[in-house]
């Protein structure tokens, strides 16, 4: 399902394919996030335009609205979004522990809905359940996410019950078109990461998400965690960092060997106002640009910026006005494909460093001279 | 400027054509309201799409945001928008008297901005230099609209200063590419219309806005006024009945003879859940389009109707998800559009009523039934 197709020879960087039944995606990739099966903002026209590979949904948050019987009745989840190309479903295992009225059990875990308040129970076969009517290419099992990372004693629950947790799931899963993934938790505690990997490095899993990282702690910490899993699970897994990232960080992942990331960010700051360009991000609401007729990034060559101006998509977002949220969702999410694919070829013909050193230079000029 | 083309022999409904800098705009017309540089949700490109053949945007609005020395600098609203079709700009008086802290004088108003508390002064010349720099294809007089329509004095008050007014309009406006059109004041006194009527229907306007109409009175009073003001104006006037419509109202009007309609209503009512269909209005957001998987009306051939359900929509809406919002608007503006079109092949056609008959019938059952 999987095969890696160059391997760098000056960092650890990768670049691959995976094989769904929507056809390949080549990696290093970023998913955009369509968490209730939509990426805010945007079409499903939008995102094949912006040369989209792959999304991620979550099924918890599809269990609670619409329901998972509705998605599967329109066929599946690509059918229900008018989205042909493939789909990760994450478990929601961290949106559930996230919640505030949470009781896990060896079974599985209660938690009552922040919609209606209503209560709902679900195990690790349950999410299988979920994540094979909602019909994504990849899904993801059902993991426990420690609620305090820094108390050891629940980090180590977790792992525990995140590896049996991780078995249970495999079991109900019959292999069919679907692949799922593993995910490894342990926090930043070597030993625990070194039991999650023990255990279930040797399961059936064709890849791995790396749950628990980037979530508060310094980068530094994660990035070392990281370079612990790397070292540590088979070569020939799909290596998937959740939610990250931002380009500095997918630089710093793709290096060390990261194929997969997903992060709401640039979608999330395109709607507060934020633009990535070539020159680092810029807050596009401020005054400076008020009457700069100059398009986002004069080095993109999106839709965005091929038709409209920094003076136009501040004054749509300072007038609150949703074609701003829009307009800049589409460009945000156009530079983080383009940057994929520049990475990719940077892989290919061997010159990654260069290209992240050049980049970053850029990238670290703009954003130094704000 | 303003041509008639066909005239119904069965009602005084009739076709025509507006020659705009822009293009030519065939009438009946319905332009959807873009206030502050845009339709809500929607872009240009969208909107080129749709088959919109005029916008209308609002200076009053642009002056406050984002000024209009920026539209100006743009090149233009059309520059600005990315728009490259007709625009036609309300001056905005009906917002200005809308608002709480208002005191009008001969020379102009005073009013305090509801965005940061400054001072304002417009005058109608003011307003004309306004809407040259935002450089639309057709502007509007700057008008006087009354506070209190049920009071006869305060109305014959604003009337008659909305006659001195047209006359300042007019002389600062030099003929340029732009057109004129007044704004007909008067309520529903009708020794009011005709003093209006009388003194403004020898002015040099090529067309008159029916202003203080559709406001909250029965319509049928509305009706009766612009039967008046029809019937004693200049037959080769573009008729504009401002601020109207949904497809039972355009009917009506467009069967006495109106030619222009603008109304945010079918864009505003698609982000409250409401779709229209060739059945009639539905409310997508209910319980019973949960799994209905057909396009929200199944004789559209729209994008969204090609490419989207109404479960789909529905679940986007009720998860309050932009997507949502922009689907419907898209669709029902489109639905709108294509209603004008017809309406003008059947004036074409010598068959107006019959058409009128035909899509009443649907539309008024499909409501029923729900």
């Amino acid at each position: 399902m999987f095969r890696i197709i160059k391997k760098d020879t000056k960092t650890r960087a990768r670049a691959g394919e995976i094989k769904t039944p929507h056809g390949i995606v080549k990696t290093p990739c970023f998913m955009p996030v369509a968490t209730l099966g939509t990426v805010k903002t945007l079409s499903a026209e939008d995102l094949d335009e912006i040369g989209v590979e792959m999304l991620i949904a979550n099924a918890y948050h599809l269990y609670l609205k619409p329901g998972v019987e509705i998605v599967e009745k329109a066929g599946s989840l690509h059918r229900f979004m008018n989205w042909n190309k493939p789909i990760v479903t994450d478990s929601g295992g961290f949106q559930i522990f996230s919640l505030e009225d949470v009781k896990v059990e060896e079974e599985g875990v209660h938690f009552r809905s922040k919609i209606d308040g209503s209560s709902h129970f679900i195990t690790p076969e349950g999410s299988m359940e979920m994540q094979k009517a909602i019909g994504a290419d990849i899904i993801m099992a059902f993991d426990y996410c420690p609620r305090d990372w820094a108390n050891y004693d629940e980090v180590k629950l977790s792992t525990e019950m995140t590896v049996r947790w991780a078995e249970r799931c495999l079991s109900p899963f019959y292999g069919g078109k679907q692949q799922l993934f593993g995910i490894l938790q342990g926090g930043i505690y070597k030993d625990l990461r070194r039991l999650c990997i023990d255990k279930m490095g040797t399961m059936d899993f064709p890849g791995f998400g790396f749950g628990g990282l980037s979530i508060g702690e310094p980068f530094e910490e994660a990035a070392e965690t990281v370079d612990f899993i790397i070292n540590n699970i088979p070569e020939e897994k799909v290596r998937y960092f959740m939610g990250l990232g931002m380009p500095l960080q997918i630089l710093d992942m793709v290096e060390v060997g990261v194929d997969l990331f997903d992060c709401g960010m640039p979608t999330h700051i395109a709607r507060t106002g934020s633009t990535l360009t070539s020159w680092g991000k810029i807050n596009i609401k401020a005054g400076r640009y008020k009457e700069d007729f100059s398009p986002l990034d004069t080095e993109c060559d999106c839709f965005v910026c091929r038709n409209y101006t920094r003076a136009y998509i501040r004054h749509l977002l300072n007038a609150n006005e949703i074609l701003g949220l829009r307009l800049n969702s589409y460009h945000n999410l156009y530079f983080m494909l383009r940057f994929m694919e520049n990475i990719r070829v940077a892989i290919d013909m061997g010159s990654f460093k260069e290209f992240r050193k050049d980049f970053e230079m850029k990238y670290n000029i703009g954003e130094k001279r704000r």
